[in-house]
């Protein structure tokens, strides 16, 4: 089944919508120990975007970006951070997306309002990818995670707001717990060592990470994983969530 | 002399700014052991609100937050940061501002402009509030520093977006040095761990914070402050700069 249209019969309701404000959203995951995106390619195109869209004017703004991830992704969630606003005068190329515009067949009235300029409220959220199945839009050919490091070529500013939500996310590690919605619910210490070096871009000390992050609490100690040889074998883990929430809105400070 | 009009010839070139898209500042000082905020008063009226103004479609949305805090309190920074967008569907009740907008005597048309749904980028910085004069600008009685404990009743959401700075402050003192624009150039650890006490609304042990900051190396040690006997002078501190900054860019986490 396909999803709902991002804007239901394109072009025929757009007095429905706000004027010049899209939503993009950066949805990060974590497989392969690499950080990747989720992105949408155009309909017989080479054009790839963040899954965004528009504000319908009896909708709340967090709530359309919710809705619109739904609409054009099939991932269904009820928090979105926001990120940054992108609001520079010539965000947007709109010879970029002709030709795609062209395909639609859209009338004059339609491709006006299209070309005005918008500014778009990024959001942010992180997701374990084996968590669900991305579905393309009817806009779209496919919806599908890459990797942040090798991108295909993304309309607009689209690459900016991923970088945006790579640099947040490399300080908030430092004062906020992660991995709770990017890994499986039971780890080794070295899964989520990698993780950290990972976000961080550099390599950390083994013993000094386990150190500091077990003193924070936030992690329960299971069974050892069962594979190599019992003696060696790695004590899994999970987040203890109450701790872990605690933090998130906290924050983990020097002072404390 | 006046400042410049928030909209030149307020009502006559609406078209010349974006629709339904405002940003609105907070402006947080510290003096007193208190928080406070810029607010300015409407006209012949008790109310009140956030130095705030709307988008030329021709400016940067950054650049407008930043000519908007002028225009309307005389403040010129270089930067502001993105604090939130209030995008509620309901979160502005123009009827609050009705007798305001009688009051400059405007035709139909701007009302209906100003009528429309809005959604509000807010922004926040840090100021020293003895580092300059507030200026009213013209459609205002006054502009003043009011402590966020006692603020007078504000339109929309104002309150709500002051509420968020005092939040976002909270938690970002945790991990990045906060003060060099709050305070006079030097001051004594009492003067900072006040700072830190108030904006994290308790009591912090002296000897503990002492330490910690210290250890951090943002602070430069100077002459003692005379005023009382000599050999209880407590000594005189001023920002490190580069480590300063330095840590603004990162961040100060739990693994470093």
């Amino acid at each position: 089944m396909k999803n709902e249209h991002v804007i239901d019969k394109f072009g025929e309701d757009l007095e429905n919508y706000l004027p010049g404000l899209s939503v993009d959203c950066v949805i990060l995951g974590y497989k392969n120990d690499e950080l990747y995106t989720l992105v949408l390619r155009w309909k017989d195109s080479d054009s790839w975007s963040l899954p965004g869209g528009f504000v319908k004017k009896d909708e709340d703004l967090d709530q359309a970006a919710l809705h619109v991830l739904k609409q054009r992704t099939g991932l269904d969630l009820s928090f979105l951070k926001q990120l940054h606003v992108f609001g520079g005068k010539n965000r947007r190329d709109i010879k970029a997306i002709m030709p795609q515009l062209d395909g639609l067949k859209l009338n004059s009235g339609t491709k006006n309002w299209l070309k005005q300029r918008f500014i778009s409220v990024a959001y942010l959220t992180l997701v374990n990818p084996d968590s669900f199945i991305p579905i393309p839009d009817y806009l779209s050919d496919s919806c599908e995670w890459r990797p942040i490091n090798k991108m295909p070529k993304l309309i607009f500013d689209h690459k900016q707001m991923i970088d945006k939500a790579k640099n947040y996310i490399g300080v908030q590690i430092k004062y906020q717990p992660i991995g709770m919605s990017l890994l499986p619910k039971k780890f080794t210490m070295k899964t989520l060592q990698k993780l950290y070096e990972v976000v961080l871009d550099k390599t950390l000390d083994r013993a000094n990470f386990q150190k500091k992050i077990l003193k924070l609490g936030i992690l329960n100690r299971h069974e050892k994983q069962m594979s190599g040889g019992a003696h060696k074998a790695p004590y899994l883990y999970s987040f203890n969530k109450i701790k872990y929430r605690e933090f998130l809105e906290s924050g983990i400070g020097f002072l404390s």
